[in-house]
């Protein structure tokens, strides 16, 4: 009897704590299709460890953190349309995610209207570079602008001069530009911005495999250029790479670069390799290969990143029994967006200790910028917002 | 005592009139900025005029005609902003406008999923002739798609075979593209396709004169074209057309053709002429001027026209003592929104006779479309949606 008492008297309090402490609610906008690697079923276990641990934590001791996760479809009219509904019905307080461009574009644009802040571990594109249009908004994953730095200072280092671009784009204009352009984009500015000349593009539409020749492609780059700089899917890469062994381009005359940054680690580690393909074009790839520089997202290799990714993996398989998660860690935006809910906490506490309010978004955007934290990656989020 | 008594019930029963109709929410999204041919100054007195028909028509004998009017700032942000406050609050049954490509876009996107029909006089490039995405949009003017037939009419006419594109259009990707790219590009593509060549292009950023000379696009051009078509800002297209003056490309070798869709009578009347520039240039100019064919819309000349523009002045000027129209007769966008809520007003009936409900987008869009209707003009829209 005692024992039935003192358990109602439990469930009672922690009813009561519960009910007392004010929601803090992260309207989570990512893509229910798994295919993604920030589809929902793989991110929003980390979502889930980094809310536990803020509650946990006494960091908010009067809030609790809530998720309110909708499918944004990666799509430039499901995704704003979420973001407009959690608004409305009051279910927000910070927006994690959108990933896809398109998708967070509209989201990224009304937020500062709204004052709310958005953090993404995508939004990738140049234009978020102009935070004077998307005020709110935090970029917690490298950009394209960032990669376009890198692939500078490698060109630095080697003393590479010349570079040329090949990349798979949509013919018709309708369609919008692929992610491949948008990768190119700030590198052929870069480029052209610090060394006067332009350097070399070609734009092939890998939905359409006869519009082009890959041959043709390759010879004309050569004569532009000995560095090629390739950005497509991994399959017209290798088919790129093939073609340039039969061709004799990978003598060591030229250097290919692929720019490929969101692949999990299956992907990216014998990306040579196709089980259906024959030995001898298996072979000529793996050849090939040698003669490329993949550029991609570091990855931490501590054992906390391990055990970290060990349960996200255990979380999102007990959830979905029929998911598989298939990688051998977690892939960038997992743990990129499990600190995106560190950041947001700190800076949210920050402000209600300067007295100021959870809806206003720009003092708690400004507080996440200009600092450097440790979640599961140790960040630094620079004066711009971006990392 | 009677009459005031008489007096008194007549406003009680007008009360009671008012109160008892159903209210049929306009939002009204335009750009208040007057620079804009379709400007909340310059339109809605036309939108009223057709408002206070329909309510006196009887068409509607159970509802009313009201308008919320806000300014969309022909902006990405503004414009869908304003959408979805009018949306969230209930205020609008039917979407008349944006007209900004990019601004009608996010409203065009969201609207099927609120159910809304979304009528514009703009909304002119290619993509929004998909209306597999665009569900409940429907467009009451000339599109790019449309100036692209009409344009491909007259070179079978005149028999002319190869053309070539001479277009303003942004340098940096980040800016998006402009009217005058999204004019020619339905163009290009619709040559391409009938004819199997690809005309010949060329970009330059007005913005930015020193990236280019005049000189040099009209002897490339020259080189691959016989008719050259211009679209660029009046300045622009005049620069370009003295050029070819000096240069003695209006011999009668080269025809020049000019897409100027939505310019005010003014503008078009004596595009030749600047009253700051010198007589000799004015001169040159008035004499290249013969060799150039300009693409207008096309506006009534009778006098129901005249007398519907003279009246939609009168009110404007009424309303905004400041503001002077300035065109001898109002612009193709007053007319067309005007004919846009007899169009709605007119589907909207047949849908209620059929017994289904305002709050049905997708029923009334689809009365609107395939329709022929007597507005300021005669319009017929087509099966598409599209007039």
């Amino acid at each position: 009897m005692v024992t039935y008492i003192f358990t109602l008297l439990l469930i009672v309090c922690n009813f009561f704590i519960i009910f007392t402490l004010e929601p803090v609610k992260l309207g989570i906008l990512l893509p229910s299709n798994s295919k993604f690697p920030f589809s929902i079923v793989k991110v929003v276990p980390a979502i889930d460890l980094a809310l536990e641990h803020v509650n946990r934590s006494g960091l908010l001791p009067n809030h609790i953190l809530i998720k309110n996760v909708r499918d944004s479809n990666c799509s430039e009219t499901i995704g704003p349309l979420e973001a407009i509904d959690l608004y409305v019905k009051r279910e927000v307080n910070v927006f994690i995610g959108p990933v896809c461009d398109y998708a967070v574009a509209p989201v990224a644009r009304f937020a500062p209207y709204w004052s709310i802040p958005v953090i993404s571990a995508g939004a990738p594109v140049k234009a978020f570079d102009d935070k004077s249009e998307y005020k709110t908004l935090t970029r917690i994953q490298g950009s394209y602008g960032k990669n376009a730095d890198f692939l500078w200072e490698i060109t630095r280092t080697f003393n590479w001069s010349t570079i040329g671009l090949l990349f798979n784009d949509n013919h018709k204009v309708e369609m919008g530009k692929t992610d491949n352009f948008f990768t190119m984009e700030p590198i052929y500015h870069m480029f052209k911005e610090k060394t006067g000349y332009e350097p070399y593009f070609k734009a092939f539409d890998e939905k359409y495999p006869l519009t082009y020749d890959i041959e043709d492609l390759l010879y004309t780059a050569s004569m532009n250029a000995r560095i090629v700089v390739l950005c497509a899917s991994a399959d017209s890469v290798r088919d790129i790479l093939i073609k340039a062994h039969e061709l004799n381009f990978d003598n060591g005359e030229y250097v290919f670069l692929n720019i490929d940054l969101f692949s999990s680690k299956n992907d990216s580690e014998k990306p040579w390799y196709r089980a259906g393909d024959t030995d001898e074009r298996n072979s000529k790839a793996m050849k090939a290969y040698e003669a490329l520089m993949t550029v991609t997202l570091r990855k931490p290799t501590s054992k906390e990143y391990k055990n970290f990714s060990m349960e996200v993996k255990r979380r999102a398989k007990e959830k979905n029994v029929n998911f598989t998660y298939g990688e051998e860690e977690v892939n960038s935006f997992v743990g990129a967006f499990h600190d995106a809910v560190i950041l947001y906490a700190l800076a949210l506490n920050e402000t209600l200790a300067a007295n100021k309010s959870i809806t206003d978004g720009a003092e708690i955007t400004n507080r996440m910028w200009n600092r450097t934290f440790e979640g599961i990656y140790r960040q630094t989020i620079a004066a711009n917002g971006d990392i």
